[in-house]
């Protein structure tokens, strides 16, 4: 096992490593002329700022949390342990820091993109997908070496048990969890009413285009793309990462459980080992892309992507059958996750695409105004949801046939060891399409403004295929964590006071159906104070806007110059004002549920109702998210589809109405779709760190 | 007992003989003018010709599904008796009966109410509920009496068991739903995409108004009206009715049940007693109603509804004690039912009113354009959904603690018991729509329109009303059906096997995760499938229209009259085309899911999986449900804010704005979101019908 630690150990290194080279590299490249370097500068700035402020926010937020888990770890009969606080505190730290290097890096690129896109298509893509790989590879190297690292501490440096250590570690996932759900909930305001406010006024009420420098809102638009799309993709994808590796350690580490009976004690290490292969295969995909220069690099982002699985595939098999003497059940249930989260990111890219017929149904339904193509995307929305339940429920059985519910844990292992290189597409897309938002600014000439838009719009699939890949990894995710609940109850209970318990919270139980609608009321819940809020936040910055275009003369006097700070002011103060309730009710609903229905019910009520709150929340909450993105993703392609020539083209009454469809779609896809996926992994995960006291309260 | 027996008969004659009086009544009145005649019968001879090619498809589906049922009852293996399908076929003919009567009496009223209202608004109003009740009591009263008549066949002409009885009263509540399922979904694709046909060419693109004469499609959107809200709403809710009463009488028969061991035989009884005593307080709620004439009708509808209420609240009490030996636990059940119903009621009030602050927001954001609207619209309904679904969660639980499910199943009979009146309301709506849209066409005045239109507006709360009404019954009573698929499983399993069940069922299983998966993915798939097939409907109508506009020269020459009779054949074709693969959706999916799941898993693993399909589609279906009917009505009512000279007023782009979020929300509350409420009480009892089939495949 020495080997393998020293292997894990490295594979985080070796990211760090790589991350900062492609760091430098970046550096290397021009940032053009002065005005985009200003307008770089400006968006640097106002995506730092926004980030600043929510620090702010969280700070007062962890170090709450952080007195509630050490004042819990003192009293002797909660059965919390300090670890989980310190486990906590780092997790929401190292979190902060990917986001924080991320967004940095994705700022940095933006205008050298663009000079980039003036030498070639490919010039671009390339530093654009190297600022991306920055982020993806940071978060998958800071995750293992945070989870790696607390697990040898608190097990070598404090002696406790593996079992205590692996719960201690669920308080890493928490702290992640928690600045995800800020960074996706917040950024996810910023952006969309930052973008929404830009249009309604600039390109609907003043009919200037997008992106235009005279729109004091344009700054803010671009900002938003970081912070909502590369700071909180990232965040999401962070704690998905990490507490997908925590949960089948756990499931492992249960004493007397069955993994632990059947595979030994290096089933324990099993996750962390794949995730290591999963980091190096992603790297070494990346170099795929690279090579890729010359040739459409859109499909050596692909090529790049399949190269990384493959790798997985193989060496993950080798790896499991090397460690478990030749038992390779659990990597069957790798291998269903990983192909699950394959198909999930196809049928994302299917439903949203261009080329294919539900994008296209929905542009032909534009003919008839602006009604039928909001009813035509949330048909497609809802019938984009079939194949991702279906391959979650098939990998689901399957892993759980091939090795028990740590191999449900162990297919989200699967699917997230490639998220280094997928992260990397994926943080792609803001990248180009802040670049193409500076050329447009700083008026670099038709042909480079083009280029950069045809890198927007591979973008835009990536980024569309990325949206589908975080919803699944949510969704399994938080199916790992639930089995973890379930199995951790042998934890504290006697086989028969268990046997008494799981028929209770079986169906006969009116409290596990009780929490169940109560779950599956909270995605909706979530997405009308998270779409309410986006209205809220436009509203101001369509009335900011407004008084800029009247006040400064905006349209009609060419020396006038917008006040973009305002602007980004707006966005910020009220995105992080707007995220606080959303954010509590997720971190309060499963302690209220396990406390009241503990003492209102029977033995076991509580749990119940918890059991019954997660399941309401992750079926309904995948599905919505589902939904949201793909129609939102639809309608946004369907506008770009009339838009590059069909049915009339720009300015026709067609493109009116898939304007309308795009903005309808912007909150659906940007803020609250991908705010569910931390709804549901927020949900379980506090769930697991508070068990000791909802099993003391029943 | 033999007293109580010939009170429940009594009631139920009593329904049917007040419903005559009430027809009697209505023929006496005048239907006015010729044109206005001529109108009446051309919407009443295409609703006629619509019922009847739903019918023959209708028959077709019905004597399979009996082949299937009598056949299977043929292999003694199976455990089912033939007597099932008896009662299929009973319950599925009553249901068409009651379907046709309500609809007959709607479409010869309308007329009726139109030339009323030239006296009074209140002479119009009292004719439209005198024609709704006609239908709300003969749902009541057939109900009542199939239900009670089959019992009685079944228990004393062929001496079989209680338990085994009451197994086979499930076939009647699977008839109605069969019926009920191409009511809703043929009648809500009919009414919408006449609606929408109509609206898009009419009113949109020609900038003619609504119920212009000259528009061809206008009668096939007043023969929706019927078949999608009377026929179609009476289908949904005769369900309803039966099967709430069915399912404490099966819970009460279980031999070694709980029920039976607490209260006795008599337990049986009591779902129906109640029932009776509702009919009675319904038909007492009327007359109140009649008295109101001279005052504000509106008000009388809603006195005469709390009247009944308060009625069933009092005698319910003393039946339960009288009945149960002074034991008033099931009574307390009741209650809570009825509570929930009337909360859910004014709660979707309160989200679809134009006086509250939902509708205005949803006004106010037309001034920022039709995305806006949407966005708003769609918080509204969201955000509506966090009553209903704490309502039904209390009344569960608290009638769960008071008669355990037993106490569940009386809840649904509970909330159920006022539905003559309350169905009343609800039907009076769509003859209201009905006389406006003939005083519009035929030309009556402006004075007689106005008051019509006054009346449409009252029609519009009280079928908001209705609406919320309807889920919340469908929710509940698909919830006492899953409790009887529980408790019923305990007739086939000995204690240690389903002891052994139970674990296996609750949520260690992966099997029931899975089914919940799928049956939260099924609404999804219901309203992809329903609001897909209003936009294909739509279209083809669209185009007829224009055909009709251009070809007959309807807009330019003033003597061409439109060919109405083409667009209902073509509303009637392509609903009935469309309903066919959600309705073979609803009742295969659980029966695939039974079968496969026996197949693929361990013993158990079907039952597990259809408890979880059963239990996703319940709860992620109600939730649709409600968002589906407050988004759309609270669209429609935001525009009827502006067109009462709000905002800008008709006309004004805020208007202009609005009426586009009515078109969005014309399928989401008339035909999807009801179409839901049949999802979830069709799947329910499938399980329930073919459960000895289950069982047999494990």
């Amino acid at each position: 096992m020495d080997l393998i630690a020293v292997f894990i150990v490295i594979s985080g290194f070796i990211a760090l490593f790589y991350a900062g080279f492609l760091v430098y590299r970046i550096r290397r490249e021009s940032s053009g002329t002065e005005k985009m370097r200003e307008i770089s500068n400006a968006i640097h700035e106002g995506a730092v700022a926004f980030l600043n402020s929510e620090n702010k926010i969280l700070i007062i937020f962890i170090i709450t949390l952080s007195i509630v888990l050490g004042g819990a770890s003192l009293i002797p009969e909660s059965g919390m342990h300090w670890g989980t606080m310190v486990a906590f505190i780092l997790g929401a730290f190292l979190s902060i820091i990917s986001g924080n290097i991320g967004m940095r890096i994705a700022t940095m690129a933006n205008a050298k993109t663009a000079e980039g896109a003036k030498q070639s298509v490919n010039k671009g893509l390339s530093i654009a997908f190297s600022s991306g790989a920055v982020m993806g590879i940071c978060v998958v190297g800071l995750g293992i070496l945070g989870v790696f690292g607390l697990f040898l501490l608190f097990t070598e440096v404090f002696a406790l048990s593996i079992a205590m250590t692996t719960n201690i570690l669920f308080g890493f996932g928490f702290g992640a969890s928690s600045v995800a759900l800020f960074a996706r909930v917040g950024g996810g305001i910023y952006t969309k009413s930052a973008d929404v406010g830009a249009d309604l006024v600039g390109k609907v009420e003043s009919n200037i285009p997008e992106d235009d420098p005279r729109n004091p809102a344009v700054v803010a638009d671009l900002v938003g793309d970081n912070v909502g799309d590369v700071a909180g993709m990232g965040a999401d994808l962070y704690e998905s990462y990490v507490e997908s590796i925590i949960a089948p350690m756990s499931l492992a580490a249960v004493a007397g459980g069955i993994a632990l009976q059947t595979y030994g004690y290096n089933a324990i290490i099993l996750p962390l080992l794949i995730s290591a292969i999963g980091i190096l295969s992603s790297i070494i995909g990346m170099l795929f892309v690279r090579t890729g220069k010359k040739s459409n690099v859109y499909s050596a982002m692909r090529n790049g992507l399949f190269a990384s699985t493959i790798l997985v595939a193989i060496f993950a098999g080798v790896a499991t059958w090397y460690l478990l003497n030749g038992n390779l059940g659990p990597y069957y249930a790798v291998l269903a996750g990983l192909i699950a989260g394959i198909i999930i990111g196809l049928n994302t890219e299917y439903f949203a695409s261009e080329k294919q017929k539900p994008v296209k149904r929905i542009a032909e339904a534009a003919k008839t105004g602006p009604a039928t193509v909001i009813i035509q995307g949330l048909v497609t929305g809802m019938m984009s949801t079939v194949i991702p339940v279906i391959s979650v429920v098939v990998a689901m059985i399957l892993s759980y046939v091939f090795a028990d519910f740590y191999g449900v844990a162990l297919a989200a292992v699967g699917m997230l060891s490639v998220l280094g290189i997928s992260l990397a597409t994926d943080c792609y897309g803001p990248v180009a399409d802040n670049a193409a938002g500076i050329a447009e600014m700083s008026g670099m000439g038709r042909e480079v403004r083009e280029r950069a838009e045809s890198l927007d719009a591979v973008g835009n699939t990536t980024a569309a295929m990325g949206k589908g890949f975080a919803i699944g990894s949510a969704a399994i995710t938080a199916l790992a964590l639930i089995s973890t609940f379930i199995v951790s109850l042998s934890l504290y209970y006697s086989p028969e006071q268990l046997l008494s318990f799981l028929s209770l919270s079986s169906l006969t139980s009116p409290y596990l159906v009780a929490g169940l609608f109560l779950g599956a009321m909270l995605p909706f819940v979530f997405i009308a104070l998270t779409m309410g809020a986006v209205g809220r936040a436009a509203y101001s910055m369509v009335e900011e806007v407004r008084y800029q275009f009247k006040e400064f003369k905006l349209l009609t006097d060419p020396n006038s110059k917008p006040d973009y700070k305002r602007c980004v002011t707006i966005s910020t103060k009220r995105a992080l004002h707007e995220m606080i309730l959303p954010g509590l009710l997720a971190v309060i609903s499963p302690i209220t549920v396990g406390i009241v229905f503990g003492f209102v019910g029977p033995i076991g009520a509580g749990l119940a109702g918890l059991a019954g709150l997660l399941l309401g929340s992750i079926s309904t909450g995948f599905l919505l998210a589902i939904f949201l993105a793909n129609s939102g993703g639809a309608w946004d392609n369907a506008k770009k589809y009339i838009e590059s020539g069909n049915l009339g083209g720009k300015g026709s009454d067609a493109h009116k109405a898939t304007v309308i469809g795009d903005t309808v779609g912007d909150p659906c896809k940007d803020t609250s779709g991908p705010s569910l996926n931390i709804l549901i992994k927020l949900m379980s995960v506090v769930t697991l760190v508070f068990l000791p006291i909802f099993i003391f309260f029943g």
